[in-house]
């Protein structure tokens, strides 16, 4: 059996009890002022506010954590909670029973105390500007993009730097050999000064920072950036590794992929489960619009020689799916982490040109277009998925989008509590589309199964049948 | 003839043709990132916006001019312009024939930069978040705090630092004495660590930066605040001087108000025309208040030994009006910059114990109380003025806020447009109040005359009639 | 057999012919500022200072090679050559077919540009400064101290700051656990804000170091220094890793060890070769005199569990020697790195109690008792090692100078180029020792070799005979 | 009477019983560590070091005090001392009965701490670098000139950026005019990002500085220098002014002017004394050899309107004995500050491209030729004063460095305590000169009187005789 990747230095082992600490939290530097207003909304219990602060905090004070079960924190920390404070210099957190692991001999890691405050300024933000009475347009495209603009500009992650960001995406439960591999690419990038943006959980978006971190040590680069963005859904069980030095809380995944994609200028995706290939579906279905025709977006499939097949089954996919056409948005490197941060290097510059010339700004994509669609969440009921039209002859962007909703409605019906309880009740998902482009999604997720990206209890069965 | 302050080193003679530059300006650091959004409303003729940008920039590319004429800077740079471009590091501001003034051998003076920076920052910052669809209640008192709290916050000059903030008021106008005076008290203040808060014009609003500049330089003091607070009806008349470095254009004159009241530590006051006696009077009807009987707030009335008189008629005034018991609010002290530097420095320390004690904020007082109609504009018409209530027997802090009302009209009767025209149609306002009262109101008013501290075309005449 | 440690990262394979790089590097920052005097010295060819410096300069150059043989790199870049001018602004460093490993894309790593700067400087400083005509008093203890001192200090390197600098010493060649293991230590270390200073080379001097840069970003240390002191004969076995970002070259080995022992608050040895079983002999050397009786200086040696046999043979070898008494000196702690962090944290706590109250800097121990015969070479001639004195009853800290020697002769006898050729010429050393001392020296020996810590072709033959 | 510039701001008047305050002063930063060996010299009686270290700081101490009489402050402050004691951080500074004016409210004023750190810096690397045994070559020109170097980079005020440094020359007592102009250019130079570098003293080694720091601050400029270069001799009677950020003390006036010249990349001379005149003739005496005929070196002469006769008179001199050529050295300008930074601007453009070209450094500019007859002190005996040749027909630059001399003798016959004795003794110096040479002299001495340039007590009586 596989070894999954587990960091030595700080994975400690679970003990029965575990111990627990009260402590006040001061910021540093304070750069962060709240409201009077914004503080009783952090602490208001009836709205749910205080609930998801709650949780969120306690995602960021087991990071490192062994176990990527959301509820374990909360079932281990019983008693956790968390109070906000104004006081005279700014913020005071106070907490209660927190975990003990965010603690060297009584103090608290200084960054597990600045994602801690990262959670408290995007969810107040959340909560006054994009709540009820914001004032923004939520049911347009512009007023979304907007709203994610106005996140990331609060949380002064918008940078007027020279373009440099690499987003990494992948599996946060990747084997060793994996994991090694994201931190020699990490690494790569890091000699070429480029900075690392993740999902900020452990595995493929962990290992890309701790290789940068070595490297731009020894670059000395200073003023590094190591972005993780998250939505409540996911941080509790993806916890941020401290190594992030910004931490950007997004309202919903949606939100989350808009700014990956908004902010990165070059997109690595390494291994990872049934969710990375949503990812890459996602981001063809939008490069693949006549809108982003011309518009440069280097786009990297890379792992370990022994990964290789993981990268040839998607690869093979997208070629029956959405036309060999499809496939010049991407490379695949395989076994190469100099020649992944070359290429990406290079793709880099190209996209600094192109915003130069469009006179588009480094730090936000304005110019890429995401459609209303990407931007609303789905919901893969039986209606929404016998809506699914995958046939050979849409046009590549559209099929893209419908594929990605496919996937992401089968996974449901095989992996989560809703989608399982549906398939359930209402039987299989009908599904109307082309038999050899079914038969070849049906090809992937055993694959996956079988390389155990995807988490099966018995046998693997389609939860759908195809309705030609 | 008095001879007004004019500094030597930076105003220049005003010639026949005045010699204009295009340029090109980027924000140095560039904090500032704007959204599309932001940047369209600013280029937005329609709405007004783009006329009130202008009219802003031109304020501040005139800084150092030695007329106070608002209209003046716009006829003698007819064809000026600005564009504000989002651009591949963020901003970009384009000047067409801007006041060659501003710039050194044809590069802008820095400072005059950020000055420019940040009235684009803050005029699309109250476009967007405080107009219609901004999402505030700026009905309520407690909705216009906030949106004064926000427009500071985001033009970042809430710093949790230690209480060390002192507002100065004063004329822009003053004599060579008063204003080496204001340098004298600057430079004192400065030797203490304490930064400097302003009007931001000329006169009292530009001496105590300069003298602080040079006593922070002696005590190596990082990080010097010279704040400089106004609004689009003033910056033009009071251009802001550019060793201002952090401006902020509040929307109105009250949210102005607010914001010296709020932000400072302590306030001097410096000899002035009508506008810093009405200055004393908003203060004293806030400060008087039950609310704020415990709060401690150090106010200094200071000028050279020459301008004893303007401070004695004022004190004469209060005690008159208000009670002997109102003078316990402010000090006055004549001569004694370094004795006005102890104080307030003692002061200060005050406001940080209660701070503490109170759990107040240090860079924003949350616990002053300033009710909604000290808010909301004072419009004097002919019936505000008839519904004042300037009689002996009311509690202090009423008659302190009608008594500056009836001040306001008053001036505004005298030399303000719209006030003139009114008096000329309707007659002399009538004010109800006792004779005594408004006898010495006029006294004050006619000593300000003969100071030359408000400026009269001919004879003072009264523009109101008491109604006992 | 065991595998020595390899960074995978940065340990490219040697292929035959080794691609050169031509380059011009200027200093960042640039506070290295030569007089004309200094850059002739360094050019000069008949002084042998140039050949010196291109030593030095290709070790920095070959860092993270997988070779320790000083000879390799010379052979493998046999065309390396390396030019100091003076220029604008400042220096300016020409390089002649140096290794291309120290290039990324082409371009210099910053890391080992900065420790090119940092051998030019000190070379400069040793050339002038402590050559002839320097003035110094090289033959008195105090002298040889402020030669120390003065070169230190020139390399800036004596910050007044708290107490938190920890010299780790060790094996350069040491077993992946123990690699890992000094990671872990540092990782700990570096949670608890303690800076590293090792000898900078690889193995255990480079884990401590990668360790802690991983523990500073979480901690969001600043200002982190990962200090290497090397000299010309070493510098080329063990080329500084590049995270190392203040390197300091001295000019021999005494003055190197004076340097650890002066600056380091504290120390930890990992399992390391013979050279670290000298090195512990020396401390102990030192520590055991009475002038350094009430001196504080936590000493700790530690290594995973699987090393625990080296540090009991060393721990054996000490009480039979040195007496019990000697061992207070040290703690043994196996396995268990956060509780070395945690004792080394506790005793620099006391290092910085004792100067506080003796009113010794922080930043350079001046209290500590090193006697002159420390700070000159000991060269064992047969002469010099029948000199010695290895008899039970002599004071402990003469008989640790003693044993010491007697370490470094045996060593010399069986390694080293000179030493063998004495041997082979002369016949065996003739020490006069107390037997079971000698046995015992004996046994350890006899271990490190059996542990593969010790480098013997064939089998391990005693060069030395005890007369009684 | 013209009445001499005084700082309303910072010169107090003098009361009878003048204040004192104990104080221990630490280092901010704490860049400044000492050896042992180098506290102990400081605090060494018997070797004068201690005094001459207890004047310079109490000098530093009594910055700003209107006094100019050397005897003055130690008369005023009888039982001050200083003590440099060696602690945990690094030094401490132990201040007995200090003159309170250095201190705001008990604490000492920052830059004043600054400067005493400086006086403590320099005087130990003085008596130890530049003592005996300190490998020095001082009787070499090189040897001196590296001396210089060596003191300036321990100053840490070489630093490699591009040439902005103006060096001011001018005197420390001239009129209100004089001085406001002296601010003015100040203002106009730091407009255009350059440094100023002066003797340190009040009056034109103030004024440019004060300018330049309003102009800094509108600038936004950040590591602005104000440099202040003095000696022992010197600084007692021009105490630095605080806004100084940088103090040298140089060991002797030779070197000082040494320093003036590698340092600066152009000079400007205001009105002065006939000390002033005197510093002209050093300069032009370097700028007229040969071997610097083709260096680029800005020297403007300027004042306000009403010195015109200063200048015209110098310029008649000069035109007279060296000839007209020699004029095209430098550039009369007069009231115009902003043509005179302009210029200069300029000026220092060129340097910059020379200095590129000939690969010297930017910080010092080792190109420009200096004798050793320079570098070594000129003592005005009647042998000396009879071996001058001041003839027509000499090589200028000959005749320039004899005219200085002619003219140091003179003043020191006039003023000088010493060489007033002599003159009484052993009657009129006898020079060999052209009678008109020697008239123009007289007549430059003569007006240097009437305009109050230099301190007679009756009527001028000249103290030499010329032997044609």
């Amino acid at each position: 059996m596989k070894k999954t990747e587990k960091n030595a230095m700080t994975a400690p082992s679970i003990p029965a009890v575990l111990p627990t600490v009260n402590a006040r939290i001061y910021p540093k530097g304070g750069l962060d002022v709240l409201s009077r207003d914004e503080v009783a909304r952090l602490r208001d219990a009836s709205t749910g506010m205080h609930d998801l602060l709650r949780r969120c905090a306690l995602a960021v004070l087991t990071s490192g954590s062994a176990s990527d079960d959301p509820r374990a924190a909360r079932e281990l920390y019983p008693d956790f909670d968390i109070e906000v404070h104004q006081q005279d210099r700014g913020m005071r957190i106070d907490l209660v029973k927190a975990p003990a692991m965010a603690f060297v001999d009584g103090d608290i890691i200084r960054g597990v105390a600045e994602l801690l405050f990262a959670v408290v300024r995007d969810l107040a933000y959340t909560a006054i500007e994009l709540g009820k009475g914001g004032g923004r347009d939520l049911d347009s495209s512009d007023g979304l993009t907007d709203s994610v603009f106005g996140l990331l500009r609060n949380a002064r992650i918008l940078h007027p730097a020279d373009p440099n960001l690499v987003v990494c995406w992948g599996g946060h439960s990747i084997s060793r050999d994996e994991y090694i591999y994201t931190k020699q690419v990490g690494y790569e990038l890091g000699l070429r000064g480029l900075d690392i943006c993740t999902g900020c959980g452990p595995g493929a978006m962990k290992g890309p920072m701790k290789g940068a971190t070595i490297a731009h040590a020894k670059q000395r680069k200073r003023n590094m950036r190591y972005i993780g963005i998250t939505e409540p859904g996911i941080i509790a069980a993806e916890s941020p590794n401290p190594i992030v030095n910004h931490l950007v809380i997004m309202p919903d995944i949606e939100k989350r992929l808009e700014a990956f994609v908004r902010m990165g200028h070059g997109i690595i995706v390494f291994p990872g489960g049934v969710g990375t290939a949503e990812e890459i579906l996602y981001l063809l279905g939008i490069l693949l619009r006549e809108e982003n025709a011309g518009l440069p977006f280097p786009l990297i499939l890379t792992g370990p020689t022994a990964s290789a097949p993981y990268f040839e089954q998607i690869d093979k996919f997208i070629r029956l799916t959405l036309g060999d056409a499809a496939t010049s948005r991407y490379e695949i490197i395989v076994g190469d982490p100099e020649q992944v941060a070359k290429r990406m290097s290079h793709g880099i510059r190209k996209v600094r040109e192109y915003r130069i010339e469009q006179k588009d700004s480094f730090f936000f994509n304005w110019s890429i277009d995401i459609p209303l669609t990407f931007q609303r969440p789905f919901v893969p009921t039986h209606e929404a998925m016998a809506a699914l039209d995958l046939h050979h002859g849409r046009k590549p962007h559209e099929l893209a989008a419908d594929l990605r909703r496919a996937f992401s409605g089968i996974v449901a019906g095989n992996v989560k509590e809703d989608g399982m309880r549906r398939i359930e009740e209402f039987g299989p998902f009908e599904i109307h589309g082309d038999p050899d482009m079914m038969q070849s999604l049906d090809e992937l997720l055993r694959a996956f199964v079988e390389q155990r990206r995807m988490k099966i209890a018995g046998e693997y069965r389609p939860c759908y049948r195809v309705v030609t």
